[in-house]
């Protein structure tokens, strides 16, 4: 027998204790951390299926939905995004999606892997679609499929006016995917009313919960589509057919569930449930409104005009001259706060500085502008401190 | 505005105290579940590339690989497989693929998903394959991917004489992905003196993590064929050439990883590497006979002969009589101890008892032992309890 090779010896696991005010993760509850120590349940065990339908229940109260097929995937966001646009993208389907940042480009992606065309809606990246746009590329082609982005990660972009791409898309007999991943449970959103046939989500941002288990919800006629396919979806982990078996009524083997993954979301949604959603909505307009507010007064600008704003993800323009990656590492080393740069079409141009969930409190907000204030004097920026912190308690 | 729909009233996470011994998840050990509460860092923070880094390494360690490309894969074991098939079958590709259990006909339902050939070499459920029949298989066709199953969860078979399997599928310059679910940290394997070129596993089963994040591991050659694709693999969240992005040299974000997944199965990984891996794979052998002693002391028939038995998994065969779905509901319900039943071919003819990882103790065995027995007597079986309590001490 040969010898083992050395086992690498690797020490305790001490990350350090960060404030998380980037695009997510954000802050985890301490009861969200709690419900992951959990001793584990087998993912066919009866206490199991309570569980799920316990899960399934408070993600249709947090999506404002009805819809029967409301799971949690087990994967991280891009898994439940995979999961939407894989199933409901048919090999010949056409899918419009838009081109106002990083995430269109990423539904493209996998719809073009799904089997499908895609065709654009152009926007600028940090503007939101426009609806006419929108209606004259549902004139031009024939589109099955319409994905748009409620909240961009990347440009810190809210869409508007939802009802009405929806409705652009069912005149047409489309189905509509929305990426919500940046705006559940930190700012309005309702599925049903909205005419949102399918919605994904990432657990990480304003539901703050860690990432591996993944908001979804599919409305009937979705549903129908998925379940009348001619040909299989092209992923067997994500194919929602199958999984049917294991989240509908037989609760059949498929693959083992992300048992502590359930148990944190179920935590971080009965935090929602608590809170209520509707406030919850309004604490990040406030929480952020003051974040936005003290960003304003220390003379910075932000990327989003206030029509569009995205309280749960603010861009926040590199003032000239000053070097936005120092920025960030500074933070990070001085004050073990976490915020990001910009992406695509943005980088180097805004830092993209979260305010989402357990995250938006009144206590990090005022570490962020007072810390990023003096990050930019640093700098030789003259950010105005005293105003900002003035600004910030004026709003909270 | 309308009204909110009242929020669900869930209440606390009290999940029963199982004690784990079915296919997994097994136990989870408390250092574990400890890590699990460990508050996040972002997934593209110095500190997470470093623990990033350090899974990487104890993944090397436990595959007894030098692959640069040993990652886990952000999913459960399911993912980590379709991860490895999706990748490197390519449309055109033959895959050849086992019958001898559940896992190897969801290889050829992946492999065909990716667009591959399925051809099948065939052994009865409860067998392993033979190594002449897999040397015919590529005689008669072109193969350019085989996929084997090291440990089969569904039949409690180990797959005997690898390094045979792997030369006969070289000297075809095939690429052999074997399925270690079920063996990775409980039984003898070693990924690079057998010539597997892939291997995928569960961490649930004898690493005792919980399910999230999952071993995957390439080899130079694999990874060269996925890096030389014609067409992008089918699925955008498991393309194995936009996560070199991530985990090689670059660490670009793709996707956000499930950050406490990763801690988990750092800690996990510690705990094998502080028992030496070889010393794992003996306390398996040694608990598991001791369960397998016990069984047959008590006058119950293991399914797999000696010499292809899988110590983390028992297959035991339910006796004429008895009611193989009464006895496990008996356990649960009296004892708080999950086993599990047969799947597929032997569905009500097996119960599936797992030794795996912090499952595989002298007190889990003497548990199952007695607890068993007492079922078995409420179903009017004469176990002889007496002796197989006396087998069981007499082996540990």
């Amino acid at each position: 027998m040969s010898k083992p090779p050395e086992a690498p010896d690797v020490g305790e696991l001490t990350p350090p204790n960060r404030t998380l005010m980037g695009p997510g993760p954000s802050d985890v509850d301490p009861r969200v951390l709690r419900a992951m120590s959990t001793p584990l349940v087998g993912h066919l065990d009866p206490s199991f299926i309570e569980i799920m339908n316990e899960v399934q229940e408070l993600l249709r109260y947090t999506f404002r939905t009805d819809n029967t097929w409301t799971i949690p995937v087990s994967g991280t966001g891009s898994a439940a995004m995979e999961a939407a646009i894989g199933n409901v993208v048919e090999p010949g389907d056409t899918m419009l999606v838009p081109t106002n940042g990083y995430f269109g480009g990423r539904m493209a992606d996998m719809a073009q892997r799904a089997g499908g065309d895609v065709v654009e809606v152009d926007a600028p990246w940090g503007e939101p679609l426009d609806t006419a746009d929108v209606a004259t590329a549902f004139e031009e082609d024939d589109i099955d499929v319409f994905g748009f982005v409620h909240a961009e990660t990347s440009t810190g972009v809210l869409q508007p006016a939802v009802p009405e791409l929806t409705s652009i898309a069912h005149e047409h007999d489309a189905l509509v995917i929305a990426d919500t991943v940046t705006s559940i449970g930190g700012v309005e959103l309702k599925v049903d009313e909205w005419g949102i046939d399918v919605a994904y989500a990432g657990p990480q941002k304003c539901l703050s919960c860690p990432p591996g288990a993944s908001p979804l919800t599919l409305n009937d006629q979705a549903m129908e589509k998925v379940l009348t396919r001619e040909e299989d979806a092209r992923s067997w982990y994500l194919d929602l057919s199958l999984l049917e078996g294991y989240w509908g009524e037989e609760r059949a083997y498929h693959h083992t569930a992300p048992i502590t993954n359930v148990y944190a979301i179920r935590e971080a949604l009965r935090l929602v449930a608590e809170e209520g959603i509707e406030e919850r909505w309004a604490r990040h307009r406030r929480v952020a409104g003051a974040l936005k507010a003290g960003f304003v007064a220390m003379g910075l600008e932000m990327n989003a005009p206030d029509e569009y704003w995205l309280p749960s993800l603010n861009a926040v323009r590199v003032p000239d001259g000053v070097d936005d990656g120092a920025v960030i590492d500074y933070l990070l080393e001085k004050y073990d706060l976490e915020i990001a740069s910009g992406l695509g079409d943005l980088e180097g141009e805004i830092w993209r500085i979260g305010c989402m969930g357990a995250s938006a409190t009144p206590k990090n907000v005022s570490l962020v502008v007072s810390a990023l204030a003096d990050a930019l004097q640093q700098q030789g920026f003259d950010a105005d401190a005293g105003a900002a912190i003035d600004a910030v308690a004026e709003h909270l």
